[in-house]
């Protein structure tokens, strides 16, 4: 049952608003702090730097000796509601989890009972739950629990997990989590909480990221890097895949492992497009991998020209590395407004294109009479491609070449990220050469798959038997069944 | 866990505010409406003519058949939220329920996810629900409830229901239904719906109203007849004590009998002061039941005096029978401020007694000289009484004497209604002669139980034995034993 | 120039929700302090208890020895905005003034420019100024001082005060503001302020009310004497007509005269309607003239009857006198909701006369069956007086007399009221027989200008020669030539 | 009389947020239009790209034949105000002027009264008028005013003129804004509107901006040429130094000279760092300008390192040129947030440079080991530059060098930008190598004011004897005046 409360209308993140809908969405940020003074303020910081990974609403819940657990979930920035003495005043203790939420795709409207973390009271005490990725046989366990008698408030997967821990008859909670996620299939990481715990969580694939510091006495944990560094903690370590750590300010981190080893398969597109280029996967910067991308993308597919030009912001880390490469000179020809905003009201007939003209404006005088190459992080429905394309050679540019630092994004994904429908995707229907002409530009090229696990580190490339990362949105590989998907109709690629 | 929204400051409610907490409240009223176009509006409306019975908060659930169930809930008054087009709009369907809430005594800031109406989904569908009342053993049936796995949402008793609906093994919804009354003991009586049914239920004694009417080729379900009237419903009846009503637009009325039989213990205080003076209750005038005391009060009590003055507004139909019955003039020698509103910061030392001024101001012209009698409906904590009496001396008035529409309130309600605790009322510690000490009046009197009893109707009084009423405020005994309130300590009066 | 503010939706007063220009509505109220501490709060409490003068918007100037002049100004109650701690600390220091206003009928929008006090920047020093009434001569006045070089910032007549202060040559600004005065012509009221000085000032008929207060050591001046009761003021006298008070806290009140004496012409309708109960004008209480005119209307015009009913809330005051002087019952039969608001959206087209019922609702049980005499204050268009009267014969009356405790109101105001245009009277194109065939009513009678005038204690009833009041509204007799309103086509009554 | 509005706290821009004030700030950008349907899209569009020019406020005034004059004026982005429907709807007409705005320094707090644009009413009609820069003798101006009886509503410049204009004996509106013009000094540009005019003024010396363009039938003018590329106009021309251009739909522009001649001294800061990258100053790209700037400043001040790292946004441009000239790779070294917001509850004292880090954080491992070049648009106060050297060391780097693409900045600027006091400065009572050694870095190097000069164009460098730009804030040499500040103790350079 959907509330009706919409979402108050917020000033729309960059890449969102320029691309409406042109873009993969990773759909949620975690982070949860244990042993530190007033963990709900180390939280919203946290949230406040994984903001990229989710816009429409953010929650913490955190829990005081004297005060119990408490919470706060709303819609709009982690800066404009988080920011409040008044409300912060209200989420006190040492222990505190939080969560950013992007909505999902097709869901009409969103409601605050939807925005995570969720919480359950137990006979031993309360735990709250807050995930990123997706539970892929969660319609099968909902219907499962509904029929044995579960309320659910929320259509969030993260719910069947809190009602499986519900039901488990461990007499503990930790114990009762690990009952419960023996239960689920998907990609997932989570930041749980008890009174007194902080639980981390990966899938046993280790698709979606999940890193451990250390801030003073304390220990947090945090979808990126880039969250430890806002709050000044330390990186210890990745949590591995499969694992779950289970962290107390007294005595540190244990380690568990709930599920059956299976091979790793992080999302190689946390890599091209999710992380922030200054977090670190692995040991490896997300800007340097990026910037290799460029390297890998001007050496497979090169073209004369006079500029390389990054589509903003994204896309500058391998504008960067395609002009090093090339050798051609990099510069800014698309100047971003950082004031974006809501959608004016279009003057008159006289304009086309509003909708971009108000995120971005083209440097005429450094555009006109060039060969120009945009270097863009993906192409997903390509209506923003055109758009741009378009602004480009009003402003005179002899030529325009796109290259892509990723592979043809040709299938959706369904572990976490809000994708369009299949035959919405450009790729999914289109070949290079068709894209290309779609787009009406003088060169379309994308980097290969080898090229991309290249820059991710994978000297050799990608190994087909079995790939080190997960790719299936490049591939149509699911290393997870989508096995709510398919009995929605979902057709698998063919096995070749 | 209490989410941490604050319910928005809001005008305050006349009596509420000028009282401090010196009025029994009624918690709730609730509405319902099937068969009707566009059924929220109705709902709205039925809640806008119930306001006085919870000012806090208002709820509506509505279901479409295209549009499946939606709800919204609002602190704040109805016509505040309830009137917006936008909001409205998210609300469509034939059928639907509201509900508005007063906040319990003692409960530390309000949670959205505690306003009414509850819903659940089911393996058959969904429901929603609504009550006005208590559950008398809710602690334990929800300490039950949560040992076996079910996740509780609010701290509200309604939802005990739908989590005992939810795990019975019935094969439709109003069975469950009857299923979980079955389970539950107190004084309440419930609007509840399913996708096509709406439902009604009272408590096996009928201690809370509920009324049932027609509009059109639908139906309704109110707490009050006076939410008939605003929509332009004819009243119908009662629904019965112990009675559950299944309402569909096609089929009707049907009636179920899912409780043992009682005796009827309707609520006295609904006459003496819940209910709004243009209310029928049973085929009595509320209004006319209060003039009637005011007539027994004069009976009673008469006082050699120069005008009869009411305490605005809930004293006034009393004041106008105490003036026609004793000959004594009737005048409004308080005036009450039409703009009540949140607390003023108060200006310096030379302002005694602000919070009344800024709701009431004495018509001195009027009072100067004369022996005056306040008729009042109740006293509770007695702070107000003492601040009227206190502006009225100051105005010169002669001689005070109290005359109050109900016996002295000396029991805390257990059914749905907000007391203090009974320490805190004035009857539970003081004779009737240290009242009017305490008071500093001429003379202070209450009606008697008896003569309570002959003003609602019963020519004979109080039957001792098998008393026609709960009186349980005023005389101690309580129909429905207040299991959970025990188990925390309250003390039932001994046997005599 | 409109701002294109609007001023956000507001909780309606009563009477004006229910009466959609039905009534006329004193257009302000004002108030003034100083020689307090925090003069703001004793101006804030002032405003609240003279808000049934104007809702739309309010207004507050205060001077500071540190901080200088402040100033607030807020659409909406009082009790909604200058409530607020945040609010009210920036308005510090021992002298202040306020205003409440009501929009113009006619005017298109409100903008917050045209909320008073307004405030001006003189070569020695500044001033505040705000009024409650009319000039007359304010068109012409605004004409010359624009072709001058005077830039007006808003539409209101104050303004014009303010620019010919400025141009005055005097030394100091009580002598200029005499100086402004003796060009000005009209009706009103106004409360001004240097940096130490209060300054009242009443037209030289006295058609406005302004009162002195002294609380503490400090001074105050109201329009009614109800503000001095909030703030606990003792009420010292009446300024009177003509005459122009310069208070200090030192020196306290010193006496100008700075007009012609003329004859003095008080609104008498403020002893009808306008003034709340428990005011006191002259030595007269309000409630009691009122109660007067009551008496008065049931010696004119007796009728045979059941029950004296007043029509909410304005009315009773007469009623209680009706029944009094008839010996026939009072009663509430008319009940109104005391949670008005804004328009609901009518559910269906089974409902009739939505916007009645949301505010009243018919006691049916008390009116069933009876001869009803509604007593209301005044007639202006007789569309309220419709809906009322049909509600009464649905409830089941057997008859419905009116008796409206003021003469037909045939003429508009030009005073500071805001009244309908002269066709839309009803008054002033029937004859009372003609009225009561509008309003399908058994009969309808209004009390006679001479038992208007005898209830107000005139016991020779009105000097034709020389009216003692202004009742122009009744007699079409304008004491001060309408001069703007006569260049805009207004017809006066023709001499006879 | 400031207003006690406080403007209601807002998202930060990211500069303004990120330097604590350690910026020159512009504080307006001026649009209008004429000619065109619904002028306010197109004003709003227009001051949406004009933004970072002005966040505090926005105002809109339009005039339609029917409407008459309408304005809105509100605190916060224009983004946030002027896309509501229901707000554009109350602006209509083919013509209108807006403005954006900064708070000027040492303001305590901000009033509605003072969001331009202004209007005044005149016997010949109203006139609206907004203005970017400022009136150097505004004080002696306006002091002589209000002593002729002239009520300042605002304290700001614009106003005199408004109030000139009233005075004036012209009949009509240009011709009074000529005899207007004539009165004022300063450096500033205007945009005015009649009920058919728009009105386009430059300062004689031309210090501030302003472009004309066509869009479709219609005209508009703007600080910028990016607020002309938004809307899809043209680019026609610059407004000459001492223009003033009168608009109408039917007759196009027409040129008048109100001022004597004098050499044109256009702003050098808005080429370093106020004009957008993409915008035109005469038909010279700012972008690539700024990368030029990057060229001279590596050819001045040439360092051994490993990466040329820009402090975004400001530095990019320079660092590209730097990079480019050196042949040192570029590297985003520093990642901002682009959710910047407001300051958050700083968690504990673990945490040091918490302002920083909200909106900064640092590519570790693009840094670590690096002699990093951070170019910077210009050094003010020096906060920011330290908190950034400091980062940068914490995250590894072996040598930090700061090259700076603006002269030391040793001034104030009184023509319309917000500086901090002279003594604030760091460039004032510093050495370059006294800042080097207070910043803690290995390198300090300014660009040269001759350098500067050959990066805009000028192949010959400044000419000392007649500086071809106003450069005041880096060389004290002041064309206009600064009379008021002069008035109150500000010492000017002596002569050397």
């Amino acid at each position: 049952m959907p509330d009706g409360i919409m979402p108050p209308a917020h000033p729309f993140d960059f890449d969102a608003a320029l691309s409406d809908g042109d873009k993969l969405k990773e759909e949620c940020g975690i982070f949860g702090a244990v042993g530190v003074t007033d963990a709900a303020n180390f939280v919203a910081l946290g949230l406040h730097a994984l903001q990229h990974r989710g816009q429409e609403a953010g929650g913490i819940v955190t829990h005081d000796p004297d005060e119990g657990f408490n919470s706060a979930r709303r819609f709009g920035y982690v800066r404009d509601n988080f920011t409040s003495a008044r409300l912060m005043e209200t989420l006190p203790g040492p222990i505190g989890i939080g969560h950013v939420r992007y909505s999902t795709a097709g869901s009409k409207g969103a409601a605050i009972r939807d925005v995570q973390p969720f919480f359950g009271e137990f006979s031993m005490g309360g735990a709250a739950i807050a995930h990123n990725g997706n539970i892929t046989n969660a319609d099968a366990l909902r219907r499962e629990l509904i029929e044995r008698g579960s309320i659910f408030q929320s259509s969030s997967d993260s719910e069947c997990i809190i009602h499986l821990m519900a039901r488990s008859l461990q007499r503990n909670i930790p114990e009762r989590m690990e009952d419960a996620l023996r239960r689920v299939e998907g990609a997932f990481s989570i930041v749980a909480m008890t009174r007194t715990k902080l639980i981390g969580v990966r899938d046993p694939m280790g698709v979606r990221p999940l890193v451990l510091g250390k801030v003073g006495d304390g220990w947090c944990l945090a979808s990126e890097t880039c969250a430890l560094d806002i709050i000044g903690a330390e990186y210890v370590r990745e949590i591995e895949p499969g694992e779950m750590v289970v962290i107390t300010a007294d005595e540190g981190v244990q380690s568990h492992q709930p599920f059956r080893p299976q091979p790793s398969k992080f999302c190689i597109f946390e890599h091209v497009y999710f992380s922030r280029p200054d977090s670190l996967i692995g040991s490896k910067s997300v800007y340097e991998t990026r910037r290799q991308i460029g390297v890998e993308l001007a050496r497979e597919n090169p073209v004369d020209a006079d500029l390389v030009c990054p589509v903003p912001d994204s896309g500058t880390p391998a504008a960067i590395g395609f002009a090093h490469e090339s050798g051609i000179p990099f510069g800014m020809g698309i100047i971003r407004n950082q004031y974006m905003g809501r959608t004016f009201i279009e003057p008159s007939e006289h304009i086309r294109n509003m909708g971009v003209r108000l995120k971005l404006n083209v440097n005429r005088a450094l555009i006109r009479g060039k060969r120009v190459i945009l270097v863009d992080d993906s192409v997903v429905r390509g209506t923003t491609s055109r758009k741009i394309k378009e602004m480009i050679l009003d402003a005179g540019a002899a030529e325009v070449h796109f290259r892509i630092a990723s592979p043809p994004t040709a299938w959706p994904c369904f572990y976490g990220v809000d994708t369009p429908e299949r035959e919405k995707l450009l790729a999914a229907t289109m070949t290079e050469e068709e894209m290309r002409k779609h787009l009406s530009v003088d060169s379309l090229k994308f980097i290969s798959l080898d090229g991309l696990y290249r820059a991710v580190g994978e000297a050799e490339g990608r190994k087909s038997n079995c790939p080190q990362y997960c790719d299936a949105c490049f591939s149509g590989e699911y290393p997870v069944t989508p096995a709510d998907m398919i009995k929605k109709g979902f057709q698998m690629k063919a096995a070749e």
